[in-house]
């Protein structure tokens, strides 16, 4: 085993321990520590960043990943309200899920608690290293960071900082850690960091995630992606129907809740889909259609059984007509991420049934798909979008990042 | 991968997508037809199980062992009472767990819904093959099976008859399946049958449980091992102690929710330790001791490191003195497996302390640990317990083997 990563395991444990305990005053003057330290030193952190981004630019990393990996000014700020907004929430901490007498006299409750040690492996994105760090610690959760090798030097600077601020208000540094080793065998340690880590929340592209799913010993909460459906039923409101394709599928396009295919009732087929077609291929979109599709503009490509389970993540969507509701759902069940996926209809056992029989984490009627996320869904906070079905499904704010003990007062009982 | 599996895999998958949808009263009825199809068809299934046995036998599998294996008149029918006990259950599908408009209109629930496809590995007790398949359909689950290969002539049997129930009442067979093959190889590629399986729960020994969390890229629950705590206080009511210790401790030891380490307050170590050690003796219980508790009697045997960290599963039991409750709570998140851990004390404050410091899933205070169990717990039913902090902790009841969905209602909102 990794001796460093042994001695990281065992000082967030130690710090774990702890932080379980704190009340809810305490995190939160450490986060308002944490957010002035980065603020009073914002130079130290620009100049940190400044050299990811020129060791990023001599490697040729593209433009549009520098772009992600920068800090100025004003995400650094965006950055720091969301420390104070994150302290701003209410504590998820100790509150009593159920708690019921027994006959025998025993009081059983159910408490929430923090995991212990969260685990957090993600790519070249600093906002996420004060993201993360922040949310476990109001949490109640020492994190153990692992973030891409191309924001190293940014991650030490910040992560040295939010220690110095959690040392300042008073609780132990080892509540954030960082793992400095950028080698891929150090990843794949931390991964299978059992005993130390209580959950590993990889966010990134779908590489990153399988890794993480396939080498992992430590229970893992998967993220990301999204192949997302919208589903224009024969019932549908086609007035609703169009600026809910149109904003699924192009008000941003680089995100896991965007639309990337989308289906039409046959009996509306000629009502709706040349119209939504010349609409999206004005937006630029790129169209994989089925047959019925391609007679609508000759610009359609043919769609490929492949281009159904495509998350396209770009201006570019599948499209297929179907012959019920039934097949629409059938077909989402078969080639969906079970993320988030919407039927447009005015048909009330339509819907209801699409509702029911989507096995997506969101299912929507009448409402685009973006919605998906934390703040939209008034959670206050997000720490990823889980497409597993495990403890946590869809948008996950601070209880996601939380379980809960059964606590048991007796008086003298044992068991008959 | 293996061709068999990916079958029962895409029947499972068939057999969910109806299944969750499924209403109660046609689940009840499965149940119910379920229990008579066993009670009308006991002598087939005894005839399977014999010759499971006299292979047993055979191959010189031990008398213990093989009692677990065994199916006789009594345990048939207390298996078939389990399946009408599940059947009056209350359905737990359906449930909304939250739900509120948000200002732009959305009206956003988080719905119950089942898992969907669940995997079960476990070891040779049939009484398990038929427990497990009607929690899951209960709660609105395909399963597939994988028991121990000691008993795949009676699981073969079990199944069959279970299935000819389904299809009585009309439900889709391949709800519940079982992997025939007892090859090694099958096991783990089970493990890794992801997209088809939603979770998978190991149930049996230490060994079974780590081979599922290292092979499985499925996620999993896991389930069982308990070195479980009882701790004196200084200001513990002796009188109520000793019953507890002897109760956690003897009442049944092959049992993970059994005391495993006795941890005694050292103002109170000669008021209660040779009381204690006696008792205990006297029970025939094997002692392993520190050098304080060496002292009380001359058939204690020193305490290993070793010691602390075991669970016993017999009339054995290690035994330290600590200076203080926090060296107590310490010692136990060190070496217990956060299972079940008791306080004995009267004094409020040490009695918080130990509730919340310890991060165990079931904490006690004055009562014994054996109740740490889905059925003493109110749960009406249980799957397992679980010492994992993932989706479900301590006890599982049927609400373990569900998740949520959020289900989102709009009148055509899009995402500004």
């Amino acid at each position: 085993m990794n001796a460093d990563l042994i001695r990281l395991g065992e000082n967030a444990r130690r710090a774990a321990g702890a932080l379980m305990v704190a009340a809810a005053p305490a995190k939160n003057a450490a986060l308002e520590a944490i957010a002035r330290t980065l603020e009073e030193n914002a130079a130290e952190i620009f100049a940190a960043n400044a050299e990811d981004i020129a060791a990023g630019k001599a490697s040729g990393i593209a433009p549009n990943l520098l772009d992600r990996m920068l800090l100025d000014e004003k995400r650094l700020a965006g950055i720091v309200k969301g420390v104070r907004q994150v302290a701003a929430l209410k504590d998820p901490i100790g509150e009593v899920l159920h708690a019921e007498t027994l006959p025998n006299g025993l009081i059983v409750s159910q408490m929430r608690v923090p995991l212990g040690v969260v685990g957090m492996i993600y790519e070249a994105r600093p906002n996420v290293t004060v993201d993360a760090a922040v949310l476990c610690l109001k949490s109640g959760n020492a994190v153990i960071l692992r973030g891409s090798k191309d924001i190293l030097r940014s991650n030490i600077c910040l992560v040295k900082l939010m220690r110095q601020a959690l040392t300042e208000a008073g609780l132990d540094p080892d509540c954030i850690a960082l793992v400095e080793d950028p080698s891929r065998e150090t990843a794949t340690a931390f991964m299978k960091l059992s005993g130390y880590l209580d959950v590993l929340i990889p966010r990134g592209g779908a590489g990153l995630i399988r890794s993480t799913v396939e080498n992992a010993t430590v229970p893992v909460i998967e993220t990301g992606t999204g192949n997302c459906h919208v589903y224009v039923d024969k019932d549908a409101d086609l007035e609703k129907a169009l600026p809910i394709l149109m904003n699924a599928k192009t008000q941003r396009t680089s995100v896991c809740n965007a639309c990337e295919s989308l289906l039409i009732h046959r009996a509306v087929a000629d009502a709706f889909g040349p119209a939504a077609v010349k609409a999206l291929l004005e937006k630029g979109v790129v169209i994989h259609g089925d047959e019925t599709a391609r007679t609508w503009d000759s610009h359609i490509l043919p769609a490929t059984e492949e281009d159904y389970y495509k998350e396209y993540l770009a201006l570019e969507l599948s499209v297929k007509v179907v012959d019920s509701a039934e097949e629409a759902i059938a077909h989402i069940n078969k080639y969906s991420t079970k993320h988030s996926d919407c039927i447009v209809s005015e048909n009330y056992t339509t819907v209801k049934k699409f509702l029911l029989g989507v096995d997506s984490a969101c299912v929507y009627a009448n409402a685009s798909t973006r919605f998906s996320d934390g703040f939209e869904f008034g959670l206050g906070a997000e720490i990823g979008i889980s497409t597993q079905k495990l403890h946590a499904r869809g948008p996950m704010g601070l209880t996601a990042l939380t379980t809960y003990k059964y606590v048991v007062l007796g008086e003298g009982q044992v068991r008959g």
